[in-house]
């Protein structure tokens, strides 16, 4: 639940600064944005698809965002728009502004004499910036961050609590990094040599674009050789892991639980649904949906949605089917058989 | 190995705590309980399933808690009841205690003045409580935690070494949050506006309620607008990432490495084995039980084991089987041609 | 990108330290290694498999380490050898000399009086070390870790930041664990109990090997009652999950975002995909491979490569095979009707 804000705005104050048309009572004045389910009396809500329709009409909100489509779906206020998913994020910015962090570096915080700071940097407590980290404008680092030697911060970027950053890593501008993330841990990287693993040093780094935001507990290795490069506008959510010398395409989205190994090369616009996994050394196309739960084996040249999931059932049907499955072949050669009797008799 | 602990406990102290009925020399004093593979002379044991009979006959133990059903599987001082397995863990907690954190606020910890910190409070040193916060009786915040702006902890819980709480987020009373949990960070909201992805801000909370356990390395997102909610005495195990306006039901069992995306609502009393993937916007019944890996892509309204695994194969056998399974329809097409034939001849 | 370093190494230098033969003009003198790909006149660097000739080809590099079956494959200066993996391995070691940190506990830094610390440890800001904790020579704890009561690191260990080891664990010589990991966090054990679920306390440790390697984010559960065990030379990846009470054998390697289930036993050489899943309470041999996203519900008692996967389509076909799959008994069944009827014409 939001907590009431007392700054409060007319429809035509939202549609001077976002465009769409009011229809319905434009006097009407709200100070919280809510789902159709939870709104309330002067609550604004918004509706973003037709299925939704049901909801719509028993909602309680005084006013909807809406697309032309529905605009006759409801009686209520309206702000008609083409994309009212995105009205409805830039309504729920203005009516919660992100908090203002204390400009300055906490006194439990430790700052590097020879780091770069800009005066308008907000460093938490128990932050720590390591040697020669150049951090831009308005750069917030959360509490108990580690900012290692010679990180570079883009402006406006915003470290949570507890994220941690190794050596020489570069996040770009206007960023958000979650709690727990680490970014530039070393690569999965290691040569046998007689009997005895022997560490291959990582001495690539990870550099990350502008407005990219990374979930919490995501890590992004650094490169062994070379870089790790996520370029701008990358989404990427929780837990998800990245090997060494992973490319990531700009406005590229990748949901929770998600691996991609070592030197994968992702395209732009893709969609990863969560808990898929990556193989490496592959090169994944622009614009290629993979789905939830998938094992990608091998490169993908076409935009397209990609699916590798077993059906789920009831267990004691599963055990069944997933026999079967195992020996496929036995089902094949015996339509084999079947087939091989009607090629004699059609002799 | 449990470290000898000098208090020990005749069987009939336990019994007199704990119920059930000592068969042998009561008399025995035990301090230490131990796997029926590990334990020594002295040593207190138990027995949860008849498959482990062989390893009781070989035990060393000097007592074993065990259920009517084997009473007579062993010579040795036996306490017998009911549910051994609760019965070890009520014993085992006797015999080990936890650890009694300091009273206070460590000089090294911070915490802000308008934070409301109870009496008999523990917070350990580079933790950081913010603003508003609110922390119950006997709270214990380990070294390095953040604690988020207006955040409720309710007595008794007890937060490891470097857990990171988001603002506004709600835990309930004897709960146990392991290193490395986010709790609250945010959804992964965003709508495409014009080819660029615009963050949708997440408002809502994170509330917890009593007697729940989150693992290491765990991530609970905060809502959208709603709240994502965990219920009383659920039990999530090591990264777990449950997403925004999740809501999860009392007593439910979720093992590690599972994903669960935004607005899934699943039921009391569920099992959700490792690396399981449930996806969004679907709900499951009570005492739905899901296997290890199993992806859950649709609701599942009625009680009962729910399983989705490839079977394992030695990998030669895989390839062929898999090959089969991608061109499933042929095999189908294949056999409608001979069912065919079959249909022409009957006529 | 690796920085230029000022030292810098006559081929002849590497063969006197690392074994090999120059062929070639010996006296070039290098101090960057870098991929076939990205080296610039004055690296060395280095092809390890017949398919990157056509790179080779291409290639800047002032000299090139290769295995004699490749000797010919270019005019460059070269290093032969029988393993190219490793000297690259070896050469970019020297070449990139670890970090060395300040010895001594630093003033932010809190370490308890009942510790005992080798005069040579670096201990980072922020970081905490217990009661009754042992260090041994050269570790090197980072800022932000917390290293819980009793516990004991093995001589030469590198802590990066913000790791996390619980009460009486044990880290063995020369490891690396990286940022976010968590030792030694409860095992998932609890006993339900009249519908409520009963904790069951986790007083065993995790035992680690000399020479492991701890990947970012990744947990390993203390034991229930007995430890969990990672013996020497193991190599964890990222997110990578161990419950309690598993074994893990020597020189295993585990990849990224892999869940082991409590009890699993695995053997010496073995290695783990990405996003396996091994099952609980199953044994498996020495020199087994599984493959990524492989979920291993049974022991493996033979060596070789074991593999379950769905295989991936585009999504419209897998609509289709994912149908046949649930649905493979009837295939199976109308297989059987045909037979039946030939059965009865060969009466």
């Amino acid at each position: 639940m939001t907590e009431p804000l007392s700054k409060d705005y007319a429809l035509t104050d939202l549609t001077a600064l976002f465009g769409g048309e009011v229809i319905g009572d434009a006097s009407i004045r709200i100070s919280r944005i809510a789902s159709l389910d939870s709104a309330q009396t002067g609550d604004l809500t918004f509706i973003t698809s037709a299925r939704y329709q049901a909801e719509l009409e028993k909602t309680r909100a005084s006013a909807v965002i809406l697309s032309p489509q529905l605009v006759d779906a409801t009686a209520a206020a309206r702000i008609v728009c083409d994309n009212p998913y995105a009205y409805y994020a830039r309504v729920c910015a203005l009516l919660n502004p992100p908090h203002r962090y204390p400009v300055g570096v906490h006194e439990r915080a430790q700052v590097s004499t020879t780091a770069r700071i800009a005066d308008s940097v907000s460093v938490g407590p128990g932050a720590m910036i390591d040697d020669d980290a150049d951090i831009g404008a308005d750069v917030r680092i959360g509490a108990g961050c580690y900012v290692g030697r010679g990180v570079r911060i883009g402006a406006g970027t915003l470290l949570h609590a507890n994220v941690t950053i190794y050596d020489r890593c570069v996040i770009g501008e206007r960023g958000i990094v979650h709690s727990g993330a680490v970014i530039g841990a070393d690569g999965f990287g290691m040569a046998m040599d007689q009997g005895q693993w022997l560490k291959i040093p990582q001495i690539g780094r990870v550099v990350i674009g502008a407005d990219v935001e990374v979930g919490a507990n995501t890590t992004i290795d650094r490169g062994a050789l070379d870089d790790t490069v996520i370029e701008d506008d990358v989404k990427l959510d929780n837990q998800v892991q990245i090997g060494h010398n992973c490319h990531i395409g700009e406005h590229t989205a990748i949901a929770g639980c998600v691996g991609i190994a070592g030197s994968a090369r992702i395209g732009r616009y893709c969609r990863i649904g969560g808990a898929a996994m990556i193989h490496g050394h592959i090169e994944i196309a622009d614009n290629v949906e993979v789905s939830g739960g998938t094992l990608v084996p091998n490169s993908i040249n076409k935009a397209g949605k990609y699916t590798a999931v077993f059906p789920m059932s009831e267990h004691r049907d599963w055990i069944i089917n997933a026999s079967l499955t195992r020996r496929l072949r036995d089902l094949r050669d015996r339509i084999r058989a079947l087939e091989s009797r009607r090629a004699d008799e059609d002799k």
